[in-house]
């Protein structure tokens, strides 16, 4: 089982405009409501392609309440912890002429005792539970944390799934991915704007090297239509974006972290993970080659849905069989 | 008691944003969520100023539950008749910069039978109850219909409270205010455009002409910055707008509307209505310009308050207080 943690879920509000127009009254043709934030995306798609999957988010208020029942409607296991604010939303509009417009609420300020509540089930929930459910194989952490939040929290998460031999990908940005990486997090995926403002480096090699010095084992930099990238020490291998697809690239990000998650599960829960002594092997180059090609199908599957955490499983396949661009490896000596 | 039906109620969101962009992703510094549609705003105002009233609405999904807590919230009396159909959000995105821009959403369709019930908690509550509430004195009608509703629900309300000797009146737009109109409704109160797109007029008074012809016995028309004017066959009363009066001009109609028809069942209550024969006397001219500087104090008071729905009793006072401009008195032949 994958556990997802979404620290700052919303309800995400698509608004469909004949034309938006600012200082005008709109009729909203077209309205979409949809559980959303980073994590929830990750969650969807990989249940969407089969893998188990459990959500852990804090919900407060008549918006934590609607996702609360949208996921169960959605068949989406998850546990919510119950917080005094309320869940934020956003709100899209859309239409056929302009690039679309996106109203972001801030969200909620979570106490310290409701960040120890989230933290005690994600700890719950990698032991796996007295009702037979299964240890978690990995933990993803991923999107923005609410206002105020101490990034010590994801420091936390990552740790506890380091001692537990589980895997983590974290997808956060600023001090959330320094401290994911501090923690030793298997996996820091962000995209490239989000690493070079993270680290304050002015290359994308430099700030992956940063996260690897702070202790992640790999650094995945997703470029959108320039493809992705995968950072050690030694290497980068690179994997263009699956050519020839256009459509809606919202969440397509989280597409490919699902791809890359389920992946890495994949192999080295099947080379026995965890090692006798609890640690998580470093993923050799040719795993991290098959991590970049699902994560890229993943996401080229997601441009081709209407909406943000979905894809048709089909198209994964699809995308997946055709015969991969060679990949590059552009060896460099560390910094 | 003041009875007020809001059609087509429905959660007001207003997100302050830095500088309104299209094509953007952009940080909402400021959420507020209100219950809204015109009739709710008509009702918080006669509450503010310490009329009696009850509202009357079709309320549905996790909007009207919301809608349902915010007035207990705020003490308005309410009669809530459940619907299958989601109670509409609007979103308003205010900055320093630009005019405020709205997306109203669709809000549901109510079936004939949920027609009926609204119509039935209508009839009940001018009735009066068993409980010992008195029966209503007076109907208010505001706000838009929901998409594909007959007018006739209207002219139902309308008819309802004539029978019973009570007042009514009808701010509405398009075919429901001409049903209102032609059902009789004492006073029917759109703004210059309702009256012209609904008539299909040319000028105020010919609109004005035909709407008091349907059936009407006074049209008042609201002008914004421009005051508001009483149609009678044989007069026009005008009163200017309250001078020097700067601010938030939403809503300023509806708070016109309460402060109208809290004037109108002063006078005629005080005069003993209904009429022995159960009909409800035409205001007097001297009647009619009280309701008109009512109207326009209040309006006035709303102008100062940051939301829509409310208003200060002290600005209210403070407006009637002010010698009144001269009302103009333009005789004209009736048509």
């Amino acid at each position: 089982m994958i556990l997802v943690v979404t620290p700052n879920p919303a309800v995400d509000v698509t608004y469909r405009v004949a034309e938006q127009r600012i200082g005008a009254t709109q009729r909203v043709l077209e309205v979409q409501r949809r559980p959303g934030g980073k994590g929830l995306n990750v969650g969807r798609v990989l249940a969407a392609t089969g893998v188990p999957t459990h959500a852990v988010l804090p919900l407060g208020g008549d918006g934590g309440y609607w996702i609360a029942h949208a996921l169960d409607d959605l068949g989406l296991a998850h546990t919510d912890v119950a917080v005094r604010g309320e869940t934020r939303t956003t709100v899209t509009v859309v239409d056929d002429l302009a690039h679309p417009t996106m109203f972001g609420e801030p969200g909620p300020v979570l106490s310290p005792d409701e960040w120890d509540r989230v933290s005690a089930a994600v700890e719950t929930l990698l032991d796996g539970d007295a009702t037979g459910a299964p240890p978690a194989a990995a933990l993803v952490v991923s999107g923005s944390l609410p206002r105020d939040t101490d990034p010590a929290v994801v420091a936390r998460w990552i740790t506890a799934a380091r001692r537990r031999g589980a895997l983590s990908v974290a997808d956060c940005s600023g001090t959330a991915l320094l401290a994911a990486a501090s923690a030793g997090a298997t996996v820091c995926k962000p995209n490239r704007e989000e690493l070079l403002e993270a680290t304050g480096a002015d290359d994308e090699r430099s700030g992956a090297l940063r996260l690897l010095r702070l202790g992640a084992t790999v650094v995945v930099v997703s470029r959108g239509s320039d493809g992705i990238a995968a950072h050690t020490a030694e290497h980068v291998l690179e994997v263009p974006a699956v050519p020839g697809v256009s459509g809606n690239p919202t969440g397509a990000g989280d597409a490919a972290t699902a791809g890359l998650v389920s992946v890495l599960v994949d192999v080295l829960v099947g080379a026995g993970l965890p090692a006798p002594d609890g640690s998580v092997p470093a993923p050799d180059d040719t795993t991290l080659l098959r991590v970049l090609r699902s994560a890229a199908a993943h996401g080229a599957a997601a441009v081709l849905q209407p909406v943000a955490g979905a894809v048709d499983p089909a198209d994964v396949h699809r995308f997946l069989s055709t015969p991969p661009a060679p990949a590059h490896d552009r060896t460099r000596t560390p910094a």
